[in-house]
């Protein structure tokens, strides 16, 4: 295999594309952090059969850290990150320097506003305007036909599908499914913090979404009981401190009182110092 | 002549350019509120010396009006504008609507945050947000090379330029210089709120710029006693109300206590009730 192209300046990141498009090549794109996992993994193959070319890109971006949070310690590991890219079918890595995506006298953030009122947005300041500022300047440079996000994101998924439709953004967001490991925990790249009771206790979070479905196919409505359920199988570990567990409508984020059409259940839990979070989809797909 | 062709939806507007760029043209974008004057035309001219095709953007954006400031009353004429802009060389309009900007939903904003502190933006909270806002969303449907902005609004040009580097926008921005009425009065679509004493009186805002312009030229270094010699002037006149009267640095914006490089001397004024500024810039050009 021949290695993969990595570009780390913006400017040849834009003339790059322009080139495909004028070459008529639409452009899939995956944004990542890096220490790229079968999510990420399985985004690039869904970008790979909607698009002649997909670019990934890596950038740790500092904006969507808050201070207490983990940007420094963030896993990082550019050439097993550069061999999956390559075996997933990627034909172009975008690698840029933070110096270059945010440089002196940098002074401009998008801002989505009610989508981020609550779920992470309630718990992580400014997250949502970091990674919605990231994601346009990304998208400018990049120019994709096409963005692919994960589902296990799902607000974020969602602000940025705002932010692109806001903004006029001429591409098309496409989601992945959520991947997980064998034992049904969702994949993060913040699972490796995990030590192993940690990474056992860490299984509640998708036992209690299967917990909340098997609750609504039998019929339960009241969105108040289905959360509290949830919360007791969660209390019952030691080493889990629950952020939030909320069901909200798939496009609003609003929270519902009564689970009657499609939701999303989620909940944001800390294992020990982790924070990791989950969700599933209720009813019809994105 | 044939007739300009006018554009009026994003979609429409982001394919035409998308097939311009793919017959190799260059695209100069003039987004203007309307109402045009020949200031506005000659940024149209401008842009003809600079890009292939050049398309001008009408649009009165309601999010850079604060609540108690002239949206309803502002002047429009399309028909009037339509024949100017063919006159001056423009080559397509686009006219969007106020619903398609901003549907139902629309919640997302760019803001700029230290080029909008002082000036203009002490006194207008949210304008400058509206005018980033909306120049991102008229550069992502208009996909234009250059972007020529007129040094009358010298803030809103540095605002932009900042918010066009910081975001990744692949376009250059130009700025054209200000045009005068004979007797000096700055051109504006609001020029035409004055009544005929009015008129007069708003002679003094380049008359002050020109005071200052000959004080420094003469050595003088202090902008306080620039500043107040520019105020006594103004003064002098009944009607006029000072907002702010500045001399700052021409990239940053920042107040300068002693002239001595480049430097901006801004003003504005309500005469009446009409909120008038204007600005001269000392030393090298930008």
């Amino acid at each position: 295999m021949k290695p993969l192209p990595v570009i780390r300046t913006i400017e040849r990141m834009q003339s790059t594309a322009d080139s495909l498009r004028r070459r008529g090549k639409t452009i899939g794109f995956v944004p990542t952090m890096g220490f790229l996992h079968e999510g990420h993994l399985s985004l690039i193959r869904l970008a790979k059969t909607r698009a002649d070319t997909v670019i990934v890109s890596i950038f740790v971006n500092p904006f969507q850290f808050g201070p207490e949070e983990d940007l420094e310690r963030y896993p990082r590991d550019f050439e097993r990150d550069e061999k999956l890219c390559l075996q997933a079918g990627a034909d172009l890595l975008f690698f840029p320097e933070a110096g270059a995506m945010y440089p002196e006298q940098y002074q401009t953030w998008v801002t989505v506003e009610n989508l981020t009122q609550g779920l992470c947005g309630a718990s992580r300041p400014g997250h949502f305007r970091g990674v919605a500022t990231v994601c346009a300047k990304l998208f400018l440079a990049v120019k994709p036909h096409i963005a692919v996000f994960g589902e296990k994101d799902y607000q974020q998924a969602r602000v940025i599908e705002r932010m692109a439709r806001d903004l006029n953004f001429d591409l098309k967001i496409v989601l992945g499914p959520i991947v997980r490991e064998s034992d049904g925990l969702a994949m993060s790249s913040r699972n490796r913090y995990l030590d192993a009771e940690e990474r056992k206790q860490a299984r509640v979070l998708n036992e209690s979404l299967s917990l909340a479905e098997a609750m609504i196919d039998q019929g339960e409505k009241e969105a108040a009981r289905i959360k509290s359920a949830m919360e007791d199988l969660i209390r019952s570990r030691d080493r889990i401190r629950i952020d939030y567990i909320e069901i909200v409508h798939p496009e609003t984020l609003n929270p519902l009182n009564t689970v009657e059409g499609p939701c999303v259940i989620a909940l944001a839990v800390k294992v020990g110092g982790t924070r990791l979070i989950d969700n599933r989809r209720i009813g019809k797909k994105p």
